[in-house]
């Protein structure tokens, strides 16, 4: 059973919480990415610490590796992982069709080969939700069609369409299952997916096919198109999206849930979230710097080790340091939905959301 | 402050205490190295989660990056790593001499060149204690000169003769210091530089110049000869040492402390420690292997997380698995380390090591 409850709303912005199959988070919520069946460089002992409340994982590459058996036999996705908060799982669309992993794609369903040993597989939309759903998943996510940025019109309609279609047969096969919006970055097409997918009716709504190369100002329009048309009682969720600046002003467009390796692939990338901005934890600003990496931060990092000793890790390419990074990064971007929350709940999500991006330097 | 207490023995085998400057662990011990500040793929938190008690770190390594001024505006090495067991820092005379790092060496100093930007190090052997303390090791180690594997006897003496030199030098210059035998592998000369370390007085008393290519029956003996030459009041070290069956046949021959790289290189290599010998996480027969690592272990990766999931991530090329390997195999041995104590205490030691060994296979 899904269950939605909006809490508070502070013009556009929105709190609440929804529940699962008895398992529970608020929003706005922000999900690391565990594409793989982990969250890079995490455990799930360390993503309950740092405060996440769910994830999202990818059934296109857990097909391909370990196989839905081994996840099947194992008691689904929650007993593989050693994970009790919520799981999402995408359907893997995006993977397959834009990252030209297909054999071939039509009406009826998509073809793709592994890249890990050219395994062929077929998968109708139906059978794409019930796979999620056979893996323990708690949300499937629709099997989308995702245009590419720029695309023509033409394009843009002819995915939107296959996409809408696609999204009845998921919402037959599942039972809880989120839509997912296309319509590329034209605002009456984007507008007409919202409305198609709206009327099949979900349990939620995600907007798909931005955050891959459009100005982000198209992206918040898209994302204000998308949100007008879904309804009210239901939560939102843009794909993809991860930056902080990004968060809010989706937040600030009517926006509930996001996801997105972002925190982490920074953190990896020595590209530290301070509320200044980013730091590049290698610069020798840092090496004898012995405040944590973000002066004022809780997380477990900040509270234990300095910018200096982490930095010496990383140039000793001692990995630990990476773990440390994204246990920080992720702490930022959790901690910063947990506040942006209390602000909405408050009524003063504007200022908050105002002085937050006028300390916090984007790069 | 260095205290040891001996309190039981079983035939050679023994257990003790010791405490240093307030910190204390209890013998047989064994200490993960913290070559350049920090156990491979382990924080601090872990380490002291798995019941680690003492590491021990690397002055050489630690000289060259980050350099002693970060370390000591740090506060020393227990701020900077934030660790508060015991340190042990090795003199580095190990790496200088046996990976070829020195430019020269003679009987004042060791001359010695970073391998990371040219940097020339000169240091005697009084300064490389002094680096130690003021690095904040708890316990520094003397230079010592050891060779190769095998050495002609004039190298041998040779050796022994600078080692005993250098150990007066080390001994007149700190405050704790344990010294370190060599003597190759010739009865008469390990006998001779025991006797001579063991006549200029430590806090404790290592065995050095082992474990580097020599049979185990070779080294089993060296182990004998140094360990009844040494005082029965204070602590014997073997330096290098970590296999769980080597490490009983230490402490059988009367040894207490151990040091080694093998949990965690290990690890890192796929290659789990069991009751039943080493197995290779990769291996498909772990496929579909939902029991822990090593079923009746009950350290934090064998408490949360199944073979088959470990198996995943590490196909998966996903970082988080080598530290949950880490985490097994040291306390593998930690594990081992506190039984072995208890079989002493409770004078069953001669079948809990025989009990050990015909359950594990080594390869």
């Amino acid at each position: 059973m899904f269950d939605f409850q909006l809490e508070s709303t502070d013009r556009r912005a929105r709190a609440g919480t929804f529940e699962v199959d008895g398992r529970k988070a608020e929003t706005p919520l922000f999900m690391p990415v565990a594409t793989k069946g982990g969250v890079k460089t995490l455990t799930s002992e360390d993503l309950e610490e740092i405060g996440v409340q769910a994830l999202i994982s990818n059934v296109y590459h857990l097909l391909m590796r370990p196989g839905i058996e081994i996840i099947e036999k194992a008691g689904g996705l929650h007993d593989f992982m050693n994970w009790d908060g919520i799981i999402f799982t995408d359907s893997g669309g995006f993977q397959m069709i834009r990252k030209g992993f297909e054999s071939s794609i039509d009406s009826e369903k998509v073809e793709f080969k592994s890249e890990i040993d050219g395994t062929r597989y077929e998968m109708t939309p139906g059978e794409c939700v019930k796979i999620q759903e056979r893996m323990g998943s708690d949300i499937a996510m629709c099997l989308d069609h995702c245009p590419s940025y720029p695309s023509e019109r033409k394009e843009i309609i002819e995915s939107l369409e296959r996409t809408t279609s696609w999204a009845k047969r998921c919402r037959e096969a599942g039972s809880t299952v989120f839509g997912i919006s296309q319509g590329g970055t034209i605002s009456e097409l984007r507008r007409k997916s919202s409305e198609q997918i709206r009327e099949i009716g979900f349990e939620g709504y995600a907007i798909g096919g931005l955050s891959i190369g459009e100005p982000k100002e198209v992206m918040y329009e898209m994302t204000s198109t998308a949100n007008e048309v879904f309804p009210e009682e239901k939560p939102r969720y843009l794909m993809g999206l991860g930056s902080p600046v990004d968060l809010l002003e989706a937040v600030d467009r009517g926006t509930d849930i996001f996801d997105s390796a972002y925190p982490t692939r920074n953190a990896r990338h020595k590209s530290i979230f301070t509320h200044e901005g980013k730091i590049r934890i290698d610069k020798s600003d840092y090496k004898s710097d012995y405040a944590p990496l973000d002066p004022g931060c809780d997380c477990p990092t900040c509270e234990n080790y300095t910018k200096a000793y982490i930095r010496h890790l990383c140039k000793s390419d001692e990995l630990a340091w990476m773990r440390l990074a994204s246990v920080h990064n992720l702490y930022f971007i959790i901690d910063l939905m947990e506040k942006t929350r209390k602000a909405i709940k408050e009524n003063d999500f504007k200022r908050f959301k105002k002085d937050f991006i006028e300390s916090y330097k984007d790069s």
